[in-house]
């Protein structure tokens, strides 16, 4: 198989090489690209030291099988469509695709199916939307869901390194802020991306969209409200739902044990238990009624949200081609 | 006036000293009350240092006016009817009387009128609850409110002093936990108080039921999910509702704008900058459709939570009592 990690370099573009080789993908060729600030540099790889390169436009045309991109949404815009010209199946982690309606959104376990016989981008979801949607799909396909009320507690690796060296220097007792839009240490920011003239941010339309999208149902009724935290890895969700149809609390928990790559718990779990893991956890499952629940959602947002999906999705394309 | 601090040592009731000296409260009588541990300490308070004093039945009985209770839920069970017994109105900053029928549970701007020829014992409500129902009862008195979805992030200093050393021992490295359940440095934590058989925690059981008390209400559905953070004074809360009566996001605007000791701004506005302030903010005001809206909303938990509204009931009462 011949990779290329566009991006190699960045906190989701180093855990897709991790996965990677967790996963054992037999690399014959593996380019590694960066902007030119960080290409010169070597990365390992299953035991061999790899040089970043310079990423153009004739280095992405060598012909890769797979090209996982994380460089953000503008050099995915420009890049992608190229390396799909020369036969590229691209998994882009950015934005830049998500909303088309050609390019399918996906998360494994949920909306594998749209990889067979595809070739072209397929889009990475985003963190938040993914670890919500894999432990709702089932409670969706049997009871149906008509609203959802999301909260989200955001570590601050889910604006890459950048985020990680910005609360880092403020325990350290800088007090200038620019990732984020006000400080992180000791405090909580409720506003992820710009926010929109309807109020809402553009982080919290992505989770509207996107969820909508990979459970196929623009009848959801979707309210996010997304907050970074200062916690280094591990998005936590506070998620709500009313369903189409009534349920028992027993029925939920069932699906939700069911479900792939997601386990409830009784025991009390936070996000620093959860980092380094490609599970979602799921706890404090209660309702009042017969129609809503509620529950704690949490995973780590740089591998289930991100690069563990990307692998997901090649493993799953990778494994249907053959 | 003659006044009682139970509890004086502490978070709150420290700063229930200050909001007596903003407030310019004239005290004839001020004895400080604490555990013997705390006891024989000085407290300044109008520019006089105030030697604390061992709490006992003896001391409680003296007759005072005024006794502000902050020092748990045991001893203002056992204290609070002594010193009602000798005349005095005990506003109880503790969960012990809340949820008796009988007993007031105010926020001044809100059910002020209940202290009107009332003496025994005043509840003051949990601190996530005061600043949820001052943003929220004069769209409940106009709209009505259906359903309210609450996630909470809580700071460490509704644990007290306590709960500050705790996190401020952990950023300088220590593992120990004991105030939270899990390590609270880096992390957020979903469980406060203890968790009831039906899955919801003892402080989540508060926001519903003291919600609805101060609302006068019992058919609002709520269902909070309440969560510690790393943040030193602050409480936020993602605040979803769902009204009886349909409205436009202009109407629900004005009532928020109209609403005592609230300020509705357009400002990315985070606990940091809140802490030390007696208003409740509130932004993020945003909506998709004539029904359901949702609100970010700040407070100091000390103050506007606690303290403030304690005082704020001693001055309500002193005043409807001339």
């Amino acid at each position: 198989m011949r990779l290329a990690v566009v991006g190699a370099t960045g906190e989701v573009g180093r855990m897709m090489l991790r996965k990677l080789e967790e996963e054992s993908v037999n690399a014959e060729v593996l380019d590694l690209y960066a902007s030119s600030r960080s290409a010169g540099s070597c990365l390992e790889f299953q035991g061999s030291k790899i040089r970043v390169q310079d990423l153009n436009e004739d280095h992405i045309k060598r012909g890769y099988d797979y090209a996982l991109f994380s460089a953000g949404a503008s050099i995915s815009k420009h890049y992608a469509p190229i390396a799909v010209s020369s036969g590229t199946v691209v998994i882009d982690n950015s934005s830049a695709f998500r909303s088309f309606q050609e390019i399918p959104l996906v998360v494994p376990q949920i909306n594998g199916h749209l990889l067979e016989n595809y070739r072209g981008i397929v889009a990475n979801p985003n963190c938040s939307t993914i670890q919500m949607v894999l432990s709702l799909y089932r409670i969706h396909r049997r009871f149906g869901l008509k609203t959802i009320v999301v909260s989200t507690y955001q570590a601050v690796s889910g604006a890459g390194n950048k985020g990680i060296n910005e609360l880092t220097d403020q325990e350290h007792g800088s007090k200038e802020y620019k990732v984020f839009v006000r400080q992180i240490h000791r405090n909580v920011v409720p506003i992820i991306g710009d926010i929109l003239d309807d109020g809402f941010s553009t982080e919290e339309m992505k989770m509207v969209n996107e969820t909508r999208k990979i459970l196929d149902d623009d009848s959801i009724s979707i309210w996010p409200t997304t907050v970074r935290v200062p916690v280094m890895f591990g998005h936590s969700e506070s998620v709500f739902c009313e369903t189409v149809k009534p349920f028992t609390i027993e029925e939920i928990r069932r699906e939700i044990v069911a479900s792939d790559d997601v386990h409830l718990t009784e025991e009390k779990i936070t996000p620093i238990e959860v980092a380094g893991s490609d599970t979602v956890f799921v706890s404090r499952l209660r309702s009042f009624d017969s129609h809503r629940f509620t529950i704690w959602n949490i995973a780590d947002n740089v591998r289930v949200g991100a690069a563990t999906n990307a692998v997901r999705i090649l493993k799953r394309h990778a494994g249907g081609a053959k």
